[in-house]
């Protein structure tokens, strides 16, 4: 890193320390093109052309500990990334808290005030971009019962055994069930914390947080800056994180006003897929699962399968147009969105490696893998040496 | 019963015996206003004007058994209704088979020739039209679990208790689950039979149908007249006449392609209130349920609350029109169909008993109480010593 990329990092690093995530002054400041560093500058100077972000920062605007902060994500083998980084999610970000600021969801009225996001975020393990390319946020009570378990199970299984990403929270419960459930089959997934990536709340899941972020296919992230506890109004903020980071969120167990619900909010919020799994009407367990799904706010999902038809079926319609056709599609034109990622970083001419596919197309290796299997089958890719290209 | 009477009722006992219900042209006869005992002498006789009757009488035509069936019927203390039966649901079949004819379902393409209402109906117990007036059908598979057959406790429990009427087959499984719930809790319930009352299939049920039968809140019903097997076609046609005997069915539990399915899409080509429950998705019991309620073709209910609700805002539908007001409803006009009928059953001036309201309104006396005292609660109507009056 050179001395004017560390400046600009240290400025991320203090803005992430005096700011609490989510601000809408400073993404205002940002989108308008002032510089990080310059805003930085302004907030220890107590500018006036600052607006609200002077307010916002009043009690915290001389507590520097960026280089300290960066320390301490340095010696976790973690990091801070802001949207300067190429592993920032900006299309994943852009389509989540556009689709929320542009008034079209139901749940815009109440969410859309605090539908902001992110500034920087703490990473361990995988870049993130990748990672959550093809995603889907699952989530459920801290109170799981056996078939909450093994729904969630089934579930994840299913979505990290076809190279999808799972993305959860970090609590115990469904969460902790979503992450064990992805390293065991050696699958992507995503742990969003409410704290400080140096805190390892709650305690007993401090291996899992450490085994997800030592692979390829793993990530711990959080919006907070470390040494941060793990306050209850940022599960709340945390929520909204896993809504965003992902293209749907389904809830596999909920009992009467269970955060996890919360979480389907926001990503209705998104105008991402909301889903919730039916259980027992025996217990209270899915009470909350069943609240939504006959209210019409989510779809009632049984299987994995019925996760990845719903969420790519929407993937295909965000795009904007671009997949509609005044004539029937030919076989490249019916891809998915991340096939045709796949597709588009192949060469007609010269096989190339897999890992260099995922490099190119931005999704993670096993994804890519999976995507060029089915690509085979479909007679559009070739397997060539020890590489792929086109047919 | 005076001669008219018993040789009419002979003509029925006949038609019953060498008509196998459901009959078109047998019912296109009697709606043209022939008499049965004419349309039975004919038969007899073999005359033209029968049209496709006559075929269909062919191999059957001279097996007279009436007086034979009517002496064992009168042996089970059962009895053979037709339309001239005041205890013929006429009401619930108008509806249930004018709606499968005017052809507004999306069921009736396949249905529809299917959709013929029973011509006369053996039944031992309680009278069928009070009795089936406020009725859901519960049905489910052979093969209950322990978690289907909780689930089917709790809703047809939360369903009798409120003074509902259940209907189901009787079948091992949820069928059987239904009818000894009700019976464990005093409630109204009907099994429909695919043989003759007198053959008692399955053998393990002998003694619930008789408890059925000798109650006053029970009645075990037929299309079929003593003797006749329990052959595979006849459980088909027995699910039509579950579906139609009640405002709505229920599915509690069903895998992939169970026969339960079948009663669930004959409510739809009646226009009934089509619901199922959900259940574990770890297992394969509720596949149908889950399966239906996905493609919208059911309702997904987790309560007997819920299922009463439903099934009450179609039974105010159904009316057809009475009940829409230019101005807001008073107190009265908000009523449900069954309120209704049991507040025109009172007078003003005289308070009269529960049984004698009951009978006005023909329903049961347990439902009627139930809605009396729902009628108090809203001021409508009060008690006065030992009977009920308008208020």
């Amino acid at each position: 890193m050179n001395y004017t990329d560390l400046a600009r990092t240290k400025a991320w690093a203090y803005l992430s320390r005096v700011v609490e995530g989510p601000s809408r002054s400073l993404n205002e400041l940002l989108q308008q093109g002032r510089d990080p560093e310059a805003i930085a500058q302004a907030i220890k100077k107590r500018e006036s052309w600052l607006g609200p972000l002077l307010a916002e920062t009043e009690s915290r605007y001389n507590w520097d500990r960026a280089e300290q902060d960066l320390a301490i994500i340095s010696q976790l083998s973690g990091r801070l990334i802001s949207p300067d980084d190429q592993e920032w999610p900006t299309e994943t970000f852009a389509t989540a808290f556009g689709f929320a600021a542009s008034g079209r969801s139901d749940q815009a009225h109440s969410y859309q005030a605090d539908a902001i996001a992110p500034h920087t975020l703490w990473v361990r393990g995988a870049p993130l971009r990748p990672l959550c390319a093809q995603s889907v946020s699952v989530v459920g009570t801290r109170a799981a019962s056996q078939y909450g378990t093994q729904a969630t199970r089934l579930i994840v299984g299913g979505l990290v055994d076809c190279g999808w990403t799972v993305i959860s929270g970090g609590a115990l419960g469904i969460d902790t069930v979503v992450h064990t459930e992805a390293l065991n089959r050696n699958g992507c997934t995503i742990a969003v914390l409410a704290c400080g990536l140096d805190r390892h709340y709650p305690a007993r899941n401090t291996a899992m947080f450490k085994a997800m972020a030592s692979r390829n296919n793993g990530a711990v992230v959080t919006e907070y800056p470390p040494g941060v506890a793990p306050q209850r109004h940022r599960f709340l903020t945390l929520n909204r994180l896993v809504a965003a980071l992902s293209l749907g969120t389904v809830v596999t167990e909920a009992a009467w006003r269970s955060g996890a619900l919360n979480t389907l909010s926001w990503a209705a919020a998104f105008g991402r897929v909301t889903m919730a799994v039916p259980g027992p009407i025996t217990t209270s367990g899915s009470l909350g699962c069943h609240e939504r799904i006959r209210r019409g706010e989510a779809e009632m999902v049984c299987s994995a399968d019925e996760v990845r038809e719903l969420v790519s079926k929407i993937g295909e319609v965000d795009v904007g147009g671009q997949y509609e056709f005044a004539f029937a599609a030919n076989e490249v034109q019916k891809l998915s969105r991340n096939e045709l990622r796949v597709f588009d970083a192949l060469d007609a001419a010269t096989a190339i490696s897999a890992e260099t596919v995922a490099q190119e197309a931005g999704l993670t290796v096993k994804l890519t893998v999976h995507l060029l299997v089915e690509l085979v089958q479909r007679g559009l890719v070739l397997r060539q040496g020890g590489g792929w290209m086109r047919a």
